[in-house]
């Protein structure tokens, strides 16, 4: 492997992480790992962090296996799938060596799985999102009731209907931290500094996509309480990820801003929170987590009606590549200049 | 806004209450709203036909601001997903201020999200039916059990099994309620009165739909009869709400009347009972009513073979446009004439 | 009926127990059903096989009434959805004369949701399996909870956890049973002995298929051992009837063997496990069982990437059609002789 191939390697994978909220950028994806790694450790659960580099790598190495170009591995788009995967197996079982073979394997199989789903959608415009990430990791967590060699450690109890308590403190400071919470979410974190990593990296790509970011947490925010959700669930940031999400797909990535554009967003925002409560009343009898399902379904039935708003082109990353390849020749120079 | 143009907005509103029974007629709509009405009051919960009320008008609102051209919205097509929505809210949830303003939201997601599922299903030459009020309405009453907003206040309690009695009253006065029930439920109504009243809204359109939905409800009545389903829910007619959609959209909707066209919509009718108690079964741990889901199901099966009965040419609603003309300006020569 | 004609009958019908694991052989189907008497009988549950041979017939008969050519039929396509609804239903539900009804409806029913089913898929260029079976034997064990004349007597109580035992014996002669028995509930027989005739009539038509069945419940026995699944099923053969059907699947009948086919194979035999453990735990709260689900949905998506491994040639199966023209041929010699 040539330092060339190298870099061309690092910047693919952590693209990786950050095509998880749409951004092809590097960068963006090394303050996502960055906002992981300090979420994990504040909250003790450090194996975290680690399983998500682990699926990154292991999503996007699959990728090389079968596909006939690399130009989508390239773009990060082997990757993010497998990131959330890695996220959610140490959230959610026990850190047994079954766990990380099946975290390898369930990350592998998702970029198998986003290449037929996305055949499947190709008709209708739509593509599978973080589709494979959800239903395999779903298949898994439920698999883990029936194999004690991955144990379902924190996962919920199975009930038929939930008790939540609506009391909620709503003091200023916290109605931030429940905010930048809703953006943590997204990658499984429950820290509102993660939140704070997050939102930069989004700025470092894409303002509009930083702006939805945060625009689709308040919202969510702003209707679950007016709706009397789960308090926990408000406060831990867990009514927030998917809106977050349908945000930056609908406001900035599917659609170009715009008036008509923004009206539209805020409709799918708003339609979110209560996908969101449904598919976990549904999930309830199963004790099984949501993860980003809500916002996929949502994000499919905004885009299925090919309304046109302000249509996107593809938007260029030329200049974040350039900016990588000057920091990597600044790096080597350095480097040089020290021998 | 013209007296011309208030006349097409009622007549395309009226016309939505029509096509939940593929009737493209404001009369057929109007009888339909009175049959609501009137068992609305007669089971003291008038909210629900209020709500049928505003669903209606939402959802066919909704549609203007989005469809480029505004003949299916004419032909009814708007509204028919949202009456449903506004029917089944104020049956299964507490009324607050939250709730109203959800199915208001709720009503107009409806006309999107079927504009994208009927994308989706162009293909195959079927359409989405009542399955945008089915989705969303499953969604928001799941959502309920979440949010203390919208209470669940006559949702059923989730269980894992039901217990029911067959004990049923089959002397012909309550065979002939049952029967009549089947056709009321169709829009969430419990009362034979309301099935007379949408018999007579069905002839008003087409014998042929009157005729079907009186012998779907009363094929799909002697099926659960023989096979003992639970006693109550087809004294209430429960069983017979969905067969009566699938028998009109097999028998004279989506296939010309004949003979093959006759078997295989007594077919499709049976085969919808055993869809109906099935998913039954299936929502019973969620407290969660199937709605008119046994219906699009059994009708997409049963379309999807694309078998080649006796193809439907689009039927002409010409004669019912030109007597609403000419009722109205009837109307409007009397109200000159007592100037 | 000529003589001809009730020889391409039973050749046809018989071909339908074949391609439940994709043999479009009648020696291979009457193997299988020998070995599903042979299963029947040894458990003291015939009507399981008597089952068997009236979906067969039945849904072989539904076939004539709606195709416009009989090939399909020839090939046996139209029985093996019935055979396995004839299997299903005898073995959950009490033998009503309402469930022998329910029965003959049920597998006729299968042979035309296949037809619709596999105009859905077709785009993608996957089929339906044996999905029509999964789907409406789902349908019909959930409603007979609702209903007292199909009753669920077989069917597991609905929980919402589901204990277990891993403690298995691993002796060399209970995993050759395991192994075998993977094989056997292919029919839902719980039967080493029918497992071998199901081997032989495999390689009868095709030494591969033969293989990758036995390979396929080898894996996943493996697989389901290692993960430390639950031990009853295990040992009743649950964990390996989907991965023999995948590794059919997948290993000689999409694509054509090959080193990349057999790679892939075993990979989609271990998502099978998986699948299968995860759809366990999903179906619970119901008290349903998964049937050949999980093959379906592993298949489905290890097809639906459309990679290029070794694409399969349609397989000619001219030799045993020749094959059975001249034994029936030397029976009528011998009938003839005996005049």
């Amino acid at each position: 492997m040539t330092s060339q191939d190298f870099n061309v390697a690092v910047r693919s994978t952590l693209r990786g992480a950050g095509q998880v909220m749409f951004q092809q950028s590097a960068w963006t994806g090394l303050l996502f790992l960055a906002g992981i790694f300090w979420g994990a450790y504040e909250s003790h659960t450090p194996l975290v962090a680690y399983g998500a580099v682990v699926g990154l790598i292991a999503s996007t190495i699959a990728g090389l296996f079968t596909a006939p170009s690399r130009t989508p591995g390239e773009a990060g788009l082997w990757g993010f799938n497998g990131i959330l995967v890695g996220c959610a197996f140490p959230t959610f079982l026990g850190s047994t060596w079954q766990m990380w073979v099946a975290l390898i394997f369930c990350s592998m199989l998702t970029t198998w799985v986003r290449a037929g789903l996305n055949n499947v959608m190709a008709p209708w415009k739509v593509n599978s999102l973080t589709f494979p990430f959800v239903l395999l990791t779903w298949i898994f967590l439920l698999a883990s009731r029936m194999m004690d060699g991955i144990a379902p450690d924190a996962l919920s109890t199975p009930a038929l209907t939930e008790h939540f308590s609506t009391t909620l403190d709503t003091s200023f400071g916290s109605l931030v931290q429940y905010w930048l919470k809703g953006v943590s979410q997204v990658f499984l974190i429950n820290s509102w500094v993660t939140g704070i990593f997050f939102l930069v990296g989004l700025a470092l790509c894409s303002r509009w996509a930083a702006f939805w970011a945060a625009a689709g947490s308040a919202i969510s925010l702003a209707v679950a309480i007016i709706f009397k959700a789960d308090a926990a669930d408000i406060a831990g940031g867990l009514f927030g990820f998917s809106p977050v999400l349908t945000a930056i797909a609908l406001g900035c990535t599917f659609y170009k801003p715009g008036v008509k554009t923004a009206i539209w967003t805020v409709v799918g925002v708003i339609a979110t929170v209560f996908v969101q409560a449904g598919m976990d009343a549904y999930f309830a009898p199963f004790g099984l987590p949501t993860l980003t399902g809500p916002f996929c379904i949502t994000t499919w039935l905004f885009l299925l009606p090919l309304f046109k708003l302000n249509p996107q082109t593809p938007p260029t990353h030329a200049e974040w590549d350039s900016e990588w390849d000057r920091f990597v020749s600044r790096l080597r120079d350095k480097k040089d200049s020290t021998k």
